[in-house]
């Protein structure tokens, strides 16, 4: 028995041989593709049918870097430390568990109509978000933001401990417990340590920021006379299981460790830029052979979960930066935001591509929009190119993951808009008063 | 009578003083904006009524450089000089009216769609483009794109001003017909003195490209010993009616010039970053007091018409550019936007702002999406900063032009989508068959 047949869709596989079938045809059985092929007739019955004529179906995207944030669009334009001293820092001690259950139904929400299936976040009251994913049906792995040099402002090592093993593996194995030691200047080395030992004994990842801007590295040099990716390797914490987002500032010997390590990172165009923290060496870490994913951050510094932004501006960047427009094509964006980012979280034997065997984590994109237009279908096909350069999150129609339709022709069945409104705004008016800042 | 009511929406005005009515409303009796209020009981009659609830009511988006071009995501991530000979310059030799039909329709669809009201176009064949503006309801100044370099590439002065005679002010005035100039690499300097005598001669203005790339500027100081900027001046084609897009290669005395003359410049970040031409000095020409509005340049180089990424992107870029958070604020990113703009384009008594007497050029943006939420209303909203660094073409609900409707509830009411994707979609065809692309 199929109990999904996606038909008539322009099908990219994002395979190890870049696969294309137009018009293709994917089936699902329980939580898992059974088949990715062109178009036939089915002998078998199914238990429901998607007509995906004029779609793109694709994997789902993966976010590997955000934060599950409130309080969007609240303090915009203002200089990084008194961002992060007047607003970061007092709104994050003032969260509570409710403020961060509204946070978790707005960006799951935001999420599913985006068309990502997979995230993961690093924040506070993992539980409050682990609950949200239970129901909403997005794939996750959830790591408490430990901070240990603002008290108040993240979770606590005991917590995080906690959380992993009562956590991990969760809602038919959709959750993943890992730790997220915030980043070098807010964790102690002590700290690390720790993290690093629990993270193995538990077999779980360890996520954390990594020389995310120039004054970073400065301050780790004057403190302990190492760059910061010399530092983490010193405590043991970088390995295979590690995932470092950002890494704008990075000197050669730290790509060196860095792949050495086979660590994992996040790449934050729109972060990186709007809060002018610089541009990361990405086809640097490409050629070093680092498994590198796309990252949205956070509706405070992005300010939209929109993978498809990010895929044209950590393009877009790169070439400016470069000054070379053949640098990041757009065929490599795409699997950065999909394949890359399941290797980037260790996924990749579950998800990432339509593959039979894999998690059924699939979307459809609407191609009859006049931005997405002319298409050109073939062996020549330009839908990469609209997808990368011209696509937005609103473009996607349809949501799936483990085979469970989250939203359909743009209805998300698993949260109800109008309740996940309602909760975020009371929420985000809560925290804002709490913090003193409204 | 009114013919237009806008009601219980959040009014943003865009006037000097930035007055915001929450909720407002807005009439509109013919072609032009009555009153812009607080939400008060009417006595009037109305025709009809608009529920802006849950809706952002602002002046529509004036997108000040732009060519209604088709071949979108055909051939992406080349160097620019193999771009610009291999793919650009055979595919503008190859087109025909009829190309120009299908790129015209296409565009305009996307533009209506986005909130852009007003547009400036250069590109070929512009009888074709104005004939569809007369149906659209658009609001556009089309400038013939004149190119002497490349035999057959571009229009010529003499269908300039033909053009310019037949067309300017028609359709009740929606469409202005300006020269277009393509740049000072492509035109000569008989051809430009020529020009700028034309363009006085029917008080019109002069469109062009300037100082777009390092190599443009160093090529002109090889053969002429005198900056873009310089250049023109010498010719006599800089003034108040002169529109300069890109300008992105500037020295400190190239600023003055431009102040000097008062030429207006548009801004273009996705096309400069994109083709890794730059950043242009937009802080230094704002503070030198030269008027700037936003542009989206083209579905080959941006690849979208998204006047809300521009300004997410034009804000970004400067920040990274200047290592400085503050750079261009969001409030000054919607300003222009919209009357930054009207003001680029000479039109800033008619349009770019909601005041009485002005056109009623309207957009209604869907406040109700996660990636938009949460919205503080009163005298601290963050609706501008959810606006700028959140909000998508997408979000756009209904669009307004001289009091007519020509989307609601984002339905398209003046072309019919089906129609303009078959239509855009055989030209495209055609056009890549005949440039010997595809």
């Amino acid at each position: 028995m199929i109990d999904l047949l996606i038909q008539n869709g322009l099908v990219l596989t994002m395979d190890e041989g870049n696969a294309i079938y137009d018009p293709g045809q994917v089936a699902v059985t329980g939580d898992r593709i059974v088949s990715v092929a062109q178009a036939t007739p089915v002998a078998e019955p199914c238990r429901k049918i998607i007509d995906a004529a004029n779609c793109v179906v694709m994997p789902g995207l993966v976010d590997t870097h955000m934060h599950e944030c409130l309080l969007r669009g609240f303090c915009e334009d203002l200089p990084l430390m008194r961002w992060l001293d007047e607003i970061c820092f007092p709104k994050d001690r003032a969260y509570a568990p409710e403020h961060m259950h509204g946070a978790a139904l707005l960006n799951q929400l935001e999420m599913i109509r985006g068309g990502i299936t997979t995230f993961i976040d690093i924040f506070r009251f993992p539980v409050e978000a682990a609950k949200v994913v239970t129901y909403s049906g997005l794939r996750a792995i959830l790591s408490p933001q430990i901070i240990e040099s603002v008290p108040g402002a993240g979770e606590t090592i005991e917590d995080s401990e906690a959380f992993v093993a009562e956590w991990h593996g969760r809602a038919g194995g959709r959750i993943q417990a890992w730790f997220g030691p915030h980043a070098p200047y807010t964790v102690s080395d002590e700290g690390f340590a720790r993290i690093a030992r629990l993270a193995e004994r538990y077999d779980v990842g360890i996520h954390t920021h990594l020389a995310e801007t120039a004054s970073e590295v400065e301050e780790l040099r004057a403190t302990h006379g190492l760059s910061p990716v010399e530092y983490l390797d010193s405590l043991g914490v970088l390995g295979p299981r590690s995932l470092a987002a950002h890494c704008v500032w990075l000197g050669e010997s730290d790509i060196r460790i860095l792949a050495d390590r086979d660590v994992a990172v996040a790449y934050n165009p729109s972060s990186n830029v709007k809060l002018a923290s610089g541009v990361a060496p990405i086809p640097d870490l490409l050629a070093a052979g680092l498994r590198v994913g796309l990252g949205t951050d956070s509706n405070l510094s992005n300010n939209n979960l929109d993978m498809f932004e990010e895929m044209r501006l950590g393009a877009a960047i790169q070439k400016l930066h470069r000054q070379d427009a053949t640098t990041m094509p757009c065929d490599l964006m795409l699997r950065m935001a999909t394949m890359g980012g399941a290797q980037a979280l260790g996924l990749d034997d579950e998800v990432g591509s339509l593959e039979p065997g894999k998690k059924a984590d699939i979307v459809l994109v609407d191609l009859m929009a006049p931005h997405l237009w002319p298409i050109f279908r073939g062996p020549r096909t330009n839908v990469v190119e609209q997808l990368v350069y011209s696509a937005n999150a609103a473009d996607v129609r349809t949501t799936i993951v483990d085979g469970q339709v989250l939203m359909e022709d743009r209805q998300v069945k698993t949260l109800d808009p109008q309740v996940v409104f309602e909760a975020a705004q009371e929420a985000a008016t809560n925290l804002a008063q709490r913090a003193g800042l409204w």
